[in-house]
């Protein structure tokens, strides 16, 4: 089946660029208030892109907000139904004056297409589009059944997709949620994302006295909040880089031996990644890979810390307050609300008398992470070594996307991660762009992923 | 001798504070660059008050700003010379709204006379001047020989006070240096201040890369430089309040068992002290008692921290860099730039070679300490325990008096801190006021004080 389909993506390799320029033309920003229309127009081009591919039961799903785009095709019982989750809303474009050219003016340029959107997330939307196409075209029917699901808030936080979800859990029922807006871990090799990390938020709020005192009158009588607070974030961590939270590590999930061979295949140049960011060297947990470090394993940051005089010179203050705003990167099974309370707990057993402590637990998300032995997974990194001719790279990311988590538990599915963007795409910076070839054999290996789910 | 003068001092009390009154009009705010001309009508009037009373070689010292006023009277050969030392600018008076009167229109009232200046320093200067008036009218001679030097420019950092003494240290050569500008303990009880902290105030700076970083994208692989700064700041003291830089109490000199048993006699109470400014509970080096905490030991605080994100909300960011505003207070014999070369050498091995750090010497000044078995000093405790009637209380101060250093080392003088201000004289704040009990009181005392440094 899949070599007609093959030819049809082949064949039609010119147009689909055309098509995908014409709707990386639409400013679909959706933190803009003054952009409304042009996610409406969006959306309406994305459902009449569906049906003239043959998609069915297309709708555009209000919201809240920017609303979501659906289609189905459901031809084929007793096959995994999958559901594509995608976003057509895109960034700012600020500082505009750093594109090399205007981000809706599409443009081709060393085998990459330059425009906001291009890889993040239309591009990558635009590949399961033309893939279901041609399988349709040629085929006249796919292997597996479908369902897509295009929102237009991704880039503003996803707000009312949770409730889209739980309102139309029925029509998203599916076996399997795929996910394409993921970068590949280098240029040239497909890769699947199985894991992302979760995250807990916290501001810690330290008072030593009512106000501001003077460092010499009062100086050796009273706690100062700051060495309270620094007393209290020392206690963190080890020297080893271990989190000393009590509990902290419970429900974290080793690393496998499969794991560890497969991330310890991945190239990684920690002079050339340490030079990039201007860092002495790197730094991290003792007994771990750097890969592992970065993607397997939580950690434990202050993302802020503030108190006292911070102006030019010197006030010989001893401040009434010191706060910090702190955060851990979580792995599975890691809750973020345990994990906060875990937190707070030892932050408060470490603050001293002397001071008053409050912590507050600011937000938080689960990670994630896909069984390397499953089946959908395996599928795919069939499909992808097939299109690519390379074996796949097995990466996790090291940030979040709180929402896969919550596709995973109200529709009852795994998710997988099967992104087609590059390394330096510039996704949320100027002059954001597209692999062309990854466009291309992403079509190809969606159209041999549909073939292998099918035989699943 | 004494006897006449006192009765002078009694008979012309009243005159003494229509005087004072008349001199706390003049708003002599030294910050303020419109109230130069009313410096100078300040040194003028001071000027011509010293002539009046029968002092010699009168005048007005030029700066390169505020001038300072200078007069004395020989005519003791063979006794001690004593250098007086004060000054006539005073501080801004903001918020004006929170004075209950004008603070240049001078109101007396439950026995204290609200103004600014009235306590730091007018009131406390004109003591001298209305003691030497007395003993002058009522012996036509001093038992000892004076120096008076009232400088404009203490409330913004004596500028050019150490320059003039160098300059003219052979006109202000002594062999005792007198200062009233410092509070006593408590109301009623009279009080000699024989020692000040010192200070040392460095700024630490932390860097870990170029720029701030995604804390999912590099959580793991990067050392955040508030960890380093956290980890370096809690290193610098034990639990028992005990600062952990090596040879930090080198030249500490310990407390006497004189001392020790002086400063106990003094009324603390810890409760009603945290109360006062909100503090949970009290905090100190263990092994020492409140005011030998407060006073006679060195301190290490953190005067201002920041780093990475500071707003509302959460921001997952790795900040690239991180500062703090450290200081200690010295006592003697303590050198502040040799505690900035320990300080710096400790802090920069603490720091991980994952990050930068540099540490930079802000400014210091020596602390003071005058020998309790002083004849100076015992002849000034005779005088106010003669005048007042109660025992002397024996103070140090927390903060710090960089000028007083400059003094004794300049002029190879001991100095000693005869002060007449109440704890609660608001001398920087609203409503400064200064006790006409201790401005009559203060003037009796020194009449003492001439009489028995005469007799050393």
């Amino acid at each position: 089946m899949s070599n007609k389909s093959i030819q049809y993506v082949n064949e039609n390799s010119e147009r689909h660029e055309q098509e995908l320029i014409e709707i990386l033309k639409v400013p679909s920003v959706s933190s803009d208030p003054e952009r409304k229309a042009d996610l409406l127009v969006m959306a309406e081009q994305l459902k009449e892109e569906m049906i003239k591919i043959g998609l069915e039961n297309t709708q555009i799903i209000p919201t809240a907000g920017h609303p979501s785009v659906y289609a189905e095709w459901l031809g084929a019982p007793g096959k995994p139904t999958l559901l594509i989750y995608g976003h057509y809303d895109v960034q700012p474009v600020d500082p505009v004056d750093l594109w090399d050219s205007p981000p809706f003016e599409p443009v081709i340029k060393n085998g990459k297409i330059f425009a906001r959107g291009s890889a993040d997330d239309k591009g990558q939307i635009f590949i399961h589009l033309k893939a279901i196409e041609a399988v349709l075209a040629a085929e006249k029917e796919l292997p597996v059944n479908v369902k897509l699901i295009f929102e237009g808030e991704e880039e503003v936080g996803s707000e009312h997709l949770t409730d889209l979800i739980k309102e139309h859990a029925e029509l998203l029922s599916c076996d399997y949620v795929i996910i394409s807006d993921t970068p590949m871990f280098r240029e040239g090799f497909p890769g699947i994302t199985y894991g992302l990390r979760g995250l807990t938020y916290l501001q810690v709020d330290i008072r030593g006295t009512d106000t501001d005192l003077h460092s010499g009158t009062f100086g050796g009588l009273v706690k100062n909040p700051i060495h309270a607070l620094v007393d209290i974030l020392a206690k963190m961590k080890d020297e080893d880089g271990k989190i000393l939270i009590p509990g902290f590590y419970d429900d974290v999930l080793p690393i496998s031996e499969n794991e560890h061979d497969k991330l310890s295949k991945l190239p990684f140049d920690p002079k050339a990644f340490a030079d990039g960011i201007g860092a002495p060297t790197l730094y991290g947990e003792a007994g771990f890979d750097h890969l592992e470090r970065l993607w397997a394993r939580p950690t434990f940051d202050v993302n802020g810390i503030w108190g006292g005089f911070q102006g030019e010179g010197a006030k010989t203050v001893i401040p009434a307050e010191a706060h910090a705003k702190v955060s851990m990167r979580l792995v599975a099974n890691q809750d973020p609300d345990d994990i906060a309370e875990k937190f707070t707990a030892y932050a408060q057993s470490l603050a001293p008398d002397t001071v008053d402590i409050k912590v507050r637990n600011m937000h938080g998300g689960f990670g994630y992470l896909t069984d390397l032995e499953n089946p959908g997974l395996l599928a795919g990194v069939r499909a992808l070594e097939k299109a690519f001719g390379k074996e796949v790279d097995f990466i996790r990311e090291g940030g979040s996307i709180p929402i896969v988590k919550v596709f995973a538990d109200i529709l009852k599915a795994p998710v997988l991660l099967m992104g087609y963007g590059l390394p330096d795409q510039n996704a949320h910076a100027p002059n954001e762009n597209f692999s062309l070839y990854n466009f291309h054999k992403g079509i190809e290996s969606i159209v041999y992923f549909l073939d292998e789910m099918g035989q699943l």
